[in-house]
């Protein structure tokens, strides 16, 4: 088998939210996680599509990647244009126009992060929109019925995020809290799907414009969802320890998420937190870890057993200018660029290397075009997803341990000269 | 013959910026204009890529649209990344990805519209970047070695512009001054094709970057191009009478360039200055009507026998969330759209409308995202280049004078009725 042929998956049959692993190489995997809109092939990094798009990409763009699943968030979309409009015009995938698996966050990130006036009670969440100030309240109900009107395959859980440095006690009182919102999320996403949605309230159509719906009743029906937990506890062995039992003795998930990672805490306490989490999770489901990016925390992360990703950095990266690579990012901008007729990276498939040279893309970032922002965040998104899929070939042929070594020894070798 | 389908074009030999008329009807005409990177049917509708890329499109997007032949901007690419850089990249066609024909215009409109401080003298323009305040000095002699530079298949003169209102005797002045300048143009654009490109200053390239170029010597002859004279005379019949006279004078043209148009003045006055010149005009010779670019003025100036078009608002617009529509223009943003499942035009064949609705198009302005303005200057790029091509069809079949009458009935009808 060449370096880049991936072998098809086994003939293993797999139910809806089912998963299937091989080829273990320490905690690392290959895995095929089914979902009502398909297969993920894991390890997996899920591009992230806030407003239900992934910024700058086209759909087609986007499955040109090869990205499988796409993130969208609810908090975004609870806000703009509100999670009852998006179920009126058919759910995400048909607003977002993406075939294939979709994930939603349920938000207690954005109201750590945007949201502006927060204050978090037993009860849920109060915040003013970082759009337009009106306030609003989260409790795990209604986050749920939010997602079940989003309609993702994938939801996750309300949870209380704290800073990545917190002391144990704030940390603990966020994961036990996190952990009563997780049973009251169980609750009302089982009520859902039991009892049906609410019914949508009357829509004033345009004259000419097609009606949303052949069937009401049918439209109340909860699509076939599967709820995610968020393993918390900050950067603290024993709550994320205490975190993942908790959940385990909530449920029987099909997945599970690490939460609270990537937002401030050193990298080494990042990793360690993971290797923390790996012998208490289920070896038989995957794993999600939430929020993070760069190449080298995902090559990392899959060593200590994680399956899924997800980021904002290829996008957010890239309308900055700054690109990707195996010998660490590249920022165009630079004056060294402005002859360098090279593409990003030599040998990349992607449709701006394959087409674009540094020089042109550097002009188009001093002249402030529009098509540079896009170019650079299709390499960049290619480029992880790329990353995983290379991930997945070297599992499958039993050299993970020493890809990962010598891509990690290059990525961080210029960083080191410097 | 259906109403889509095009006959091909006659079996004539065109030679080198040869133009061929056929299927004539009052003024209009269709035609063939032969340039070194093929042939541009005409009527037609030029894109415009200020700086060397049409606003939110990639190339491929552009190729899809239809477009044929694509302008840049002299004075932009001047100023950045310099017309030396253009050049010692391999030239406009290499450096903005576009195979087809290209066009550039002078500077002389961006001069007046966007630099500060200018002073028109006899011998040229002192003017201040836009950009950096940076003096700078255009003469013809400067602008032909720029545009000679850059290596579009068709470079315009330097000419003087003033206000589309201004009064006899100031439009008079720079009419004339534009007619001295055209020939000054003249003299040097022969003088380069005859003695060769001065050479280019040696470049730095970053350790491992290709060379730029295999024979300096060859490097330094003059590509293939012609050069465009431009009609000044503001909305004076007999000074635009004039200025044809003393264009048609100066030399033996490939094409003529009618300026100083759509810059203030009223649309009545914009038609009847058209219609002053298309008899003076030769009709063997295809006519360029700058920065034009509205459904409605294209439709009414192949009337008034115009060939090829420009204009930057089809992608200016879609930036603000206005598309064309057969029945005017259409506001994205407007709440009316917010449940409205139809595409922004019915039957266009666009990317934009045969993949996203209209609830989708308005969600991704209200969440400010870059894919809703890509997505509706694609889709006004679209409609005006598919418009050209649909007068093409009319006039092959004979038709053009009913069917613009048709076509303008409708597209006013709603304007009218508000």
């Amino acid at each position: 088998m060449s370096a880049d042929s991936l072998p098809t998956p086994p003939d293993v049959a797999l139910g809806q939210f089912g998963f299937h692993t091989s080829d273990e190489q320490g905690a690392a995997r290959r895995g095929w996680f089914n979902t009502p809109h398909g297969v993920v092939e894991t390890p997996a990094f899920m591009p992230v599509g806030t407003n239900a798009t992934v910024k700058g990409l086209s759909v087609h763009e986007l499955e040109e990647t090869g990205a499988q699943m796409v993130l969208s968030n609810a908090y975004h979309l609870y806000l703009r244009p509100g999670d009852k409009a998006v179920r009126a015009l058919g759910g995400l995938h048909a607003f977002a126009r993406w075939k294939g698996p979709m994930l939603t966050d349920s938000g207690g990130f954005q109201v750590f992060s945007l949201a502006q006036m927060r204050k978090v009670r037993e009860e849920g969440i109060e915040f003013q929109s970082h759009l337009d100030g009106s306030k609003h309240n989260y409790t795990p109900e209604a986050v749920m019925r939010i997602e079940r009107n989003i309609g993702a395959d994938v939801i996750m859980q309300l949870d209380e995020l704290i800073e990545g440095k917190s002391e144990f006690g704030p940390s603990r009182e966020a994961m036990e809290r996190s952990l009563r919102w997780l049973e009251r999320c169980r609750i009302e996403f089982d009520r859902l799907e039991r009892d049906g949605r609410e019914a949508l309230a009357p829509i004033d159509l345009p004259p000419g414009a097609p009606a949303l719906h052949d069937d009401l009743e049918t439209e109340r029906v909860a699509p076939p969802q599967a709820l995610f937990p968020i393993v918390q506890g900050g950067i603290h062995p024993e709550l994320r320890r205490a975190s993942v039992r908790g959940i385990l003795q909530t449920g029987d998930w099909h997945g599970v998420a690490i939460g609270g990672l990537s937002v401030g805490e050193a990298k080494p306490d990042m990793y360690a937190t993971i290797a923390v989490c790996d012998p208490e999770l289920p070896r038989d489901k995957p794993r999600y870890l939430m929020g993070v990016g760069f190449p080298d925390d995902l090559v990392e992360s899959v060593r200590r057993g994680v399956d899924l990703f997800d980021c904002v950095v290829p996008t957010r990266m890239g309308r900055h200018g700054t690109a990707f690579t195996p010998d660490g990012t590249v920022q165009i901008r630079r004056a060294e660029h402005r002859f360098d007729k090279r593409p990003l990276v030599e040998g990349c498939d992607c449709h701006t290397c394959t087409h674009y040279d540094r020089a042109y893309l550097r002009h188009l970032f001093a002249a402030e075009e529009m098509l540079g922002l896009r170019l650079l965040s299709l390499h960049n998104v290619h480029y992880l997803v790329g990353l995983m899929r290379q991930a997945r070939v070297e599992l499958a042929a039993g050299r993970y341990e020493s890809w990962a070594t010598a891509y990690l020894e290059r990525y961080r070798a210029r960083a080191g000269r410097k």
